[in-house]
């Protein structure tokens, strides 16, 4: 186990414990059940660790940010109920989806549910009123970019002329934000200056993009075993990627109309995702997206100067890291 | 038009334009509309003039209130468009539900976006944290209580032994928390004492619980023409209301049989319909819902006493009766 992994595994102990203690009083039964499964399936929980450490990074006290630790979580959760069913996925988290054990009316309340359970938590989150309307306008925030990336997220379905900043905007807001939200919460609620807790927001921000573009990343150059999932499963799925965006971008006509063709084609073969991938290398695209990815890394590392030199700091520069180490 | 379809309409108009504001930046387009839709299509915005009208109520000022208001009008709204989902109903407020333009997936999307700006209004109140935080914390956990009172109701189909008290918790729950959180907000929102605050909450769960009842009432009471369906509705699709409970409770075996037998039912016939009512009728259902409305409403007027003697309170107090008025 990675130093990572095992600080994930300590703090998010208390998150969870924090998250169930909040979820034990909705009613009836089987919303309850429902509400807690994704939790009790397990998760990693960087996101509500993010914000115990950014606490802990500005020397403020971590069990007064676990309410909003927790709060994130619960919002993360939320838009990965509702994500699973617009998109039809069956399996989160190892286990069937939310909607595929109680149906999607059940699996839309019990997103609904822990939606209005985040904003509990922050509410009663017994710190300084401002401090707690700063966290909560910071989350709402986040709530309204994560539905809109989402809908961008849809809305590019069909579309291969999605450009690198139409992109880029939709991972902020589906990935991004609520990273950027957790962080600058942890930063908020540990009392942290307005300055500190930007430079937090930002940090966040750009580990959240450096994530994603590593997923779009390791799907082609990881392999199967340590993916868990087939190579190249976008390029089958033709989703639109920041390797895609940069090489239908860079192509020439033949290479390009290629490249659609396949990107297009429901049932692309093996040896089809094998001649785009090659089409991404041959434009850069897939060293592209593994250097803005690390690029990204070391200016949220760069960010971390701002705060005090405390263990949290070295923890928060490791988490920076590690969103790059993940597969590979 | 009555003196408080009048007042509905004058008040409504600011909250409509606040609302509006507030979501025209959603983005991308189509989030935008789907979010806006129902807003469009009218509305009575009983809830968030209400709001206006305890502020007033208080001596507190409207426009203060304005975005709190509004805010409540999108919580509402958001759990009509996550309801008609859930329901697959395919008509509100005169209009194709959101689900049935715009397909499941973009419809959860606008009822989570409608949720997210509801808590961005409330947090940007320019009003005292305390009184915003306050204010969140009304409105948080009626937002809870909505989803669970859902859940009650879906829980409910199928099952004919609903006590009276489930009954009631569940449409306190699905209709009464948000009124007495509308009520409860106009208060915090006017800067009344805790005492004030509460009683005005009770006002508005009262009017709720009346709302819901007359509701079930004015299905086997009211005509065919001012009803807009067809008589006893509820009871051809099986639904369980405060006279269902009360009357499979209070019949003898034969009528409870009898009773039971259509509404399990998928396919009752008018005569079918008329023998439930008639069974109503024998056990004093109907005057038994109807009692209980009107104490409601009463009650819900002397609670009104603790406010001084303004045209706000008045219109308060009309609102209260108008519940008992509709569509009779």
């Amino acid at each position: 186990m990675s130093e990572v992994t095992e600080f994930l595994t300590v703090y998010s102990k208390d998150i969870k414990k924090a998250i169930n203690e909040n979820l034990s009083s909705i009613v009836p039964n089987e919303l309850q059940e429902a509400s807690i499964y994704l939790t009790d399936a397990g998760g990693k929980m960087i996101r509500p660790v993010l914000t115990l450490l950014v606490t802990e990074g500005v020397e403020g006290d971590k069990e007064g940010s676990l309410k909003s630790a927790a709060s994130i979580e619960l919002i993360h959760t939320f838009s990965l109920i509702h994500d699973d069913i617009m998109d039809d996925d069956d399996v989160r988290r190892g286990v069937p989806a939310v909607h595929k054990v109680w149906g999607d009316g059940l699996a839309i309340l019990s997103g609904d549910t822990l939606f209005s359970k985040a904003f509990e938590l922050i509410i009663n989150s017994e710190k300084d009123p401002i401090q707690n309307n700063k966290s909560l306008a910071t989350v709402a925030d986040a709530c309204v970019q994560i539905c809109e990336g989402q809908a961008l997220d849809i809305s590019f379905e069909g579309r291969y002329d999605v450009t690198e900043e139409e992109y880029l905007e939709m991972i902020f807001k589906k990935t991004g934000a609520l990273i950027a939200a957790a962080t600058k919460v942890g930063a908020i609620m540990g009392g942290a200056s307005d300055d500190v807790s930007e430079a937090m927001y930002e940090y966040g921000k750009l580990i959240g993009l450096a994530f994603q573009i590593q997923d779009d990343y390791l799907d082609v150059i990881s392999d199967e075993e340590s993916l868990g999932k087939p190579i190249g499963s976008d390029i089958a799925k033709g989703k639109m990627t920041l390797m895609a965006v940069k090489a239908l971008n860079e192509a020439d006509e033949k290479d390009s109309e290629t490249l659609l063709k396949i990107l297009k084609n429901d049932n692309s073969s093996k040896e089809d995702i094998d001649v785009a991938i090659e089409i991404y290398e041959k434009y850069g695209s897939i060293q592209y997206a593994h250097d803005i990815a690390l690029a990204n890394v070391n200016q949220a590392k760069e960010l971390l100067d701002i705060l005090p030199e405390t263990e949290a700091k070295h923890k928060l520069s490791l988490v920076a890291e590690y969103v790059l180490e993940r597969h590979t």
